[in-house]
């Protein structure tokens, strides 16, 4: 190998700006010159060895008057270091993906020693954030000018300073052009076509472009769900055996998109490399805090805390809060249908135009008052895991999606439940269905990407303002872009997304047999949905660091429990409507034996199609042995070399 | 590294037989001598570098006239070289468990340069038959001596010649010393303590100690459902609540013991070093055949058989035939009903005493049928796999298990379910529940232990006749076991032994609520069942090759399978029961409701336990996170020591 880190020592010659360190303002010097000898200091000497500058030249600082802002780049080869680093995995020049190491570069397809787009910009990003977050204390005991600030040996100095405030944000930069590209041919121009979802995963990384994967995925998958349930709606078709064979298809549709799903997002992760790439260890997440204690796993000194008093938290106080925040959902509901009863009641005693619209107003004030509430509490539940201290990213995550998931399910469908099975009223219940279904839509199309884009834009003008105001002798559109940028709302990730998916498909798969448009809505809302999302990601939010995921996680899940809950409820519906009712006049006992057994074999039927379709496409189980196999030959070759030595 | 393959030229200074291999009686001198040759040349000239030499010397062979059995051994290096290439997992001096390398053998507990114990007898043999199994063709196009026996570069020798008749088997010798000592540990003493685990595992490898321990587990486990099942059946409790409380306690505690059985399997295998053994690449099986082409996983030229062809067969042969015995066996199934009641009707035109023996008489001979049909299908189904030409062991195992499973599961339980949901007679279920368990646990231990341990007596007592008679001057004794153990039938694996268990966890389980005296059978059959069982393993048959498993595999799937249609039919039964159906009179719909809603509820409650149960207790969870940890450190390392070059 020739070029190794010290071939770094040079200083830059084209310095790339890739992510921005935001300082809060009234940081020391002291703290400041540390801050950056340690993200320059070679490898070796325990730095992170980038490049990093401010924003503003000395000249510029004096006019503008602020210094907080600081750029980070990386030379070529200490990215290319970087992404051995961290195990990228890349195509090779024979077409298999093979994780890249610098010593085989030239097998890797695209790479010349004298082409900079072999990393993409969002590749390179995420890991110079790797290696800022990587760059971790040695003999300090505190951040130099803040002896509140402790560290010990091996904490990441970027998580102190963000906790304690040093550090205000850290943020990659857009890139104007790519950004450009991307949205002419993702939104901006209206065509049939696919998103480019290769091209969101090279701009965004691999969840963001999972999730408009799955997006997309999902709504051409609704679209014969959509198609067979329209003539159902318009010929107001009712029969027994047309609705038996709606909601047979409908059930055994979910399952098998579902497990298809599957197999195309295996096939999208292998093409970007991530199904092969092998996981990091987790290190503790930000928030986490304790007593200093060795720990058991790593051997090293870090915050502990003891299990148990997590579990006392769980269930002493989040299980509780949980609880009553069910029941608070489950008296909204009646009040609910208080004032359903009290709209019938007035519309009909003086029947009017006006009292024909407030019989749809209940529905439409407490489809609202759902989404406030799934709001609201969203935020508690974000509070109380944060409290519950878990040590884990990805356990935090884990008990903050069962918190939200429980609530928002309860909240959504409880009064729809409550309509199927309490009142028994089918008509209601379509009539509920729809309005809850379309106004949620509404409301999440309206808060989620609209409102803030208008915000952004108004915002956006404002500061352009400013700048030109200043009129100072430097290049403008880049630190407006800076600016711009840094007061963009950072995008937390794709949990609300795939959130607001989850409660379509309940809404679209629990009562399909009762209300065949759902299907249709869903298809058309997802279609601007597409477009609005894709909005907000491009203009609304900071760029997000990319994640290179493997799969959806822990959504597969919680969709394939809903299509389980699926099969149950429309088992019953269908066994409660007056059709079959009318079938089996006398005896209703052997009409529910008859609807238990079916939905047993649905259930059967469902588990057995879960099991007998693989989980990955033939040619990827074939390419995924040919690695293992070439892994296992190499090892056998090392082991024989080593003997010959 | 000092010593290597080189310092094995010594040729052998102490030889230990430990492997077998039985030639066909006229092979020719010139592939005997082939064979030797191979055995014995180095690695490097691709031979497998073992120890080969006949049992008789030259005086002997001239006495006894026989010269085709052969003894293969390993000098020490050799073995521990073949433990590294093996992967085996050993614990170290910290007592961590750790792969074995070579070069670092010393830092494992229990090794020192002159001692011969750290590898087992067992682990010695297992190397020995890997290393004569992946002794492979070069550039030879046939078997010396044997032009029909056609090779390929890279095609095992061993399988060629096995298949092509030359070689008869391959067995592992018994260790009479330390199988004394363990039959002394294990079941010749009748005394109250668990079995010696770790020293089945030490003499029999995992596969077969998994099976004892999960033998002796589930026991166990099965103690708490028979001590409180039988107060139900002395006192003749049929009140509808005290039911239910003994099937829902049945249910859960059924899913409880399935899950903790894995914890305590990890905690087992993590012991053993199986839980961390990496998975060696499979090679094709033994019996696959096809047209020689390229491999596309491994490039290497091989037998391939297209995949279409195996389908056709699995669907136009296969499956016909597995429905065709399964209506076959609901076709005797009827004509036992028939029988059942011409004895009934002979016992009501003149009762006596011999009319009320007959009366049982339809059961028996039932449930001797069910076993022989069982048996032949199990030879049936065992052809029909291999003529489907699986590639792989593995797909083979898991197509015989499902069409064993399927017949066995309707040919045993068919006629219970018949009684229960047709005829609806708790009576009659509950005696042919009866007579079905404990005539097949008896027909079991005979046919499985007693039987072929009698018949095994009487052969060796005449093999030591006959070697008594020759009076020759030679190590008799070594002699007679190894002519002694040729004979014995081989040991064909834990399948039938886990079959057993399945058939009586179903006769426990699905209709523990009409037979609560099931359990106390099993338990009092399982604890005859383990002695049995062993003396089968130790004086029966020829001592096994060792298997590393990590589990039990397929059959941790089909008992929760089992557990899950134990909730339904258990639900079903409670709800037919006349107890529960005299406490609603009035409303059968309300009844078949509220025991619909049990059983979901039930099933519900089971998927949450089994989910929330951690697979692996957390010590092994901690110690996995530690040695994941520590690879991604050394990786990291070794990372940083490649710049540094």
């Amino acid at each position: 190998m020739k070029v190794t880190l010290s071939a770094l020592d040079t200083y830059e010659t084209s310095f790339t700006p890739l992510v921005v360190i935001e300082l809060a303002q009234d940081v020391k010097e002291e703290t400041k010159e540390w801050l950056k000898n340690r993200i320059i200091a070679k490898k070796k000497d325990g730095g992170a060895q980038l490049l990093f500058r401010p924003l503003l030249n000395k000249h510029e600082k004096e006019t503008l008057g602020s210094d907080n802002l600081y750029l980070v780049g990386a030379s070529r080869v200490r990215l290319l270091l970087g992404a051995e680093a961290l195990g990228l995995v890349k195509e090779s020049v024979d077409g298999t993906m093979r994780t890249f190491t610098y010593s085989t570069r030239g097998s890797f397809r695209g790479f010349h020693d004298d082409n900079d787009d072999f990393l993409t910009m969002t590749e390179c990003q995420f890991i110079v954030k790797h290696e800022l977050e990587n760059l971790r204390a040695r003999d300090e005991k505190m951040i130099p000018g803040y002896p509140q600030a402790k560290l010990y040996p091996g904490k990441s100095l970027l998580r102190r300073l963000l906790t304690s405030g040093i550090v205000v944000q850290v943020f990659p930069l857009h890139d104007r052009e790519a950004l450009k590209k991307l949205e002419d041919s993702w939104y901006t121009r209206f065509s049939l076509h696919c998103q480019p979802i290769d091209r969101i995963r090279g701009y965004f990384g691999e969840t963001v472009a999972l999730y408009f994967g799955f997006l997309e995925y999902f709504t051409f998958a609704l679209i014969p769900m959509a198609v067979i349930g329209l003539p159902y709606y318009l010929f107001v078709w009712e029969d027994y055996d047309k609705y038996v064979v709606f909601a047979s298809f409908n059930l055994l549709w979910s399952t098998v998109i579902l497990e298809v799903w599957k197999r195309s997002c295996a096939d999208m992760t292998y093409r970007w490399g991530t199904l092969l790439m092998k996981r990091q260890f987790e290190e503790p997440r930000p928030g986490f805090h304790g007593v200093l204690g060795v720990n058991p796993v790593t051997g090293r000194e870090e915050p502990l805390y003891p299990s148990y008093k997590r579990q006392l938290r769980i269930y002493l106080v989040s299980l509780p809060f949980v609880c009553l925040c069910l029941c608070l959902s489950l008296h909204i509901m009646m009040i609910y249908f208080d004032l359903e009863d009290w709209a019938l009641r007035v519309h009909e005693e003086s029947s009017t135009e006006w009292t024909g619209v407030l019989l749809y107003v209940p529905s439409v004030i407490y489809a609202i008052v759902i989404e406030i509430m799934n709001r609201l509490y969203r935020y508690a539940a974000e509070f109380l895991t944060a409290w519950e201290n878990h040590r884990l990213e990805s356990a935090y995550q884990n008990h903050l999606v069962l918190k939200v998931l429980v609530f928002n399910f309860l909240n959504c469908f409880a009064s729809l439940f409550y309509i199927a099975f309490v009142l028994k009223d089918m008509k209601l219940l379509g009539q509920s269905l729809a309005t809850l279904l379309i106004t949620s839509q509404i409301i999440n199309q309206i808060a989620e990407s609209l409102l803030p884009y208008w915000l952004q834009k108004k915002h956006s003008v404002k500061v352009k303002r400013k700048v030109q105001a200043l009129k100072v002798d430097i290049d403008a559109t880049f630190y407006e872009q800076v600016v711009l940028e840094k007061e963009m709302s950072t995008y937390l990730g794709t949990f609300d997304d795939y959130l607001e998916l989850f409660l379509q498909f309940g809404y679209v798969s629990l009562f399909s047999c009762v209300y065949p448009l759902a299907a249709a809505f869903a298809v058309l809302n997802n279609f601007t949905e597409v477009n609005s999302d894709a909005l907000k990601m491009c203009r609304v939010f900071k760029r997000p660091f990319s994640e290179p995921s493997a799969s959806i996680g822990v959504w597969q899940l919680a969709f394939e429990t809903m299509s389980v809950i699926a099969v149950v409820t429309n088992c019953a519906l269908i066994g409660m409507s007056p059709q079959v009712n009318a079938v089996f006049p006398d005896s209703k006992t052997e009409l529910v034996l008859i609807v238990v057994v079916v939905e047993h074999v649905l259930l059967a039927l469902k588990f057995i199609l879960a099991f007998a379709i693989p989980d990955k496409p033939r040619h990827i189980q074939m390419k995924l042995a040919r690695l293992e196999f070439e892994s296992l030959e190499a090892l056998k070759q090392q082991f024989q070399m080593c003997k010959k030595w």
